[in-house]
């Protein structure tokens, strides 16, 4: 990808359409003072529209947010991963790998360590960071890192119906709650095929 | 590391204090309605305290940004690194790779090109992901990406001085505008002495 100052169209327009994934309705009044907003370039040479305050001139950024979670593993081969059915929208009873929104006050491989626990009430032990992908149409970015678990028994928190163990065959493939998990739960089970745990980024459109 | 639901303390709590590299102060009102928010707990179960509208009941979460740029680099063996000298605050006048927040509508990747063409004007192809620091006390995650320049003539925008080539022995380490940079470049440096690009995560304090 060679780029110049000049290059047209690479970066693309903000997506229009936000799906229940996305948690940040736009903003419509002044986080700093209440006032409502307008959509416009602000005065500092910025090139794109953001919500400006009439009234004490906040300038609002809308950032991606950063999804993290693990793929936590069982048995000495890895052969069995786990894997919790949704008790919160969106996607209700779709299972997932434990995965959620990172905090503040905490890394990437914390915020993954803490989802796990919430939702799974596991014991385990983190591994590398093993997948990163953009989910572009929804403003995200989301991380998996590799778990392995000490204990076949989980806790799971009123996010989560069940937490189950699956072979690679047993997996509800049709039943994955987000692309990024079936995208993530595929190049696990081809990378222990293989043999050799990779880093993996992509991008899910 | 190894979790269970009853550990205390794993995740630290929210930084009090925001320095200058935060864009983002409290929220004082919803963005929903305007009206002034209060730090409470939310009715769904959470167990954080976040800014709720008592008007509308909007709950308003803060997450970390990601910060996103590459390391540019120049010459058959990659000698030289290309360095901007900022001419924004924070760190007016200080140099740094180029970089900043991703935005909304773009992958990690696409993200790093547009501020290395926004604020060096360079011409360059896009490498493997390089490192990705936590700055948790900023609630931020930097990526860097390895980039080749094509070419040694640089076109920079309106938030950088001066765009620059430096061989290893001439970085001004003492003039490196943020801590990310500094490790990133003698991550680099490191690397290349070793004869192999890794990809490194690390926290920053």
């Amino acid at each position: 990808m060679a780029l110049r100052r000049s290059d047209p169209g690479k970066v693309k327009n903000p997506p229009e359409r936000y799906t229940e994934l996305m948690h940040r309705p736009p903003l419509k009044h002044c986080r700093n003072c209440g006032c409502a907003v307008i959509n416009r370039l602000p005065d500092d040479g910025d090139t794109k529209e953001r919500a400006v305050c009439p009234a004490c001139n906040t300038v609002h950024y809308d950032n991606p947010l950063n999804v993290v979670g693990t793929v936590p593993v069982w048995g000495p081969d890895g052969g069995q991963v786990l894997l919790c059915k949704r008790n919160i929208e969106p996607r209700w009873g779709k299972w997932t790998l434990p995965a959620g929104f990172m905090e503040m006050g905490e890394t990437i491989a914390e915020g993954a360590a803490r989802e796990t626990d919430e939702e799974a009430g596991a014991l385990f032990e983190m591994g590398p960071l093993f997948s990163v992908m953009n989910v572009v149409r929804v403003g995200q970015v989301h991380f998996f890192y590799l778990a392995t678990l000490l204990s076949d028994q989980f806790n799971p928190g009123h996010e989560t119906i069940e937490a189950r163990l699956f072979s690679e065959s047993d997996i509800p493939w049709a039943e994955i709650a987000f692309g990024t998990v079936r995208e993530t739960l595929a190049l696990y089970f081809e990378d222990r095929r293989v043999g050799a745990m990779g880093f993996h980024t992509t991008d899910i459109t």
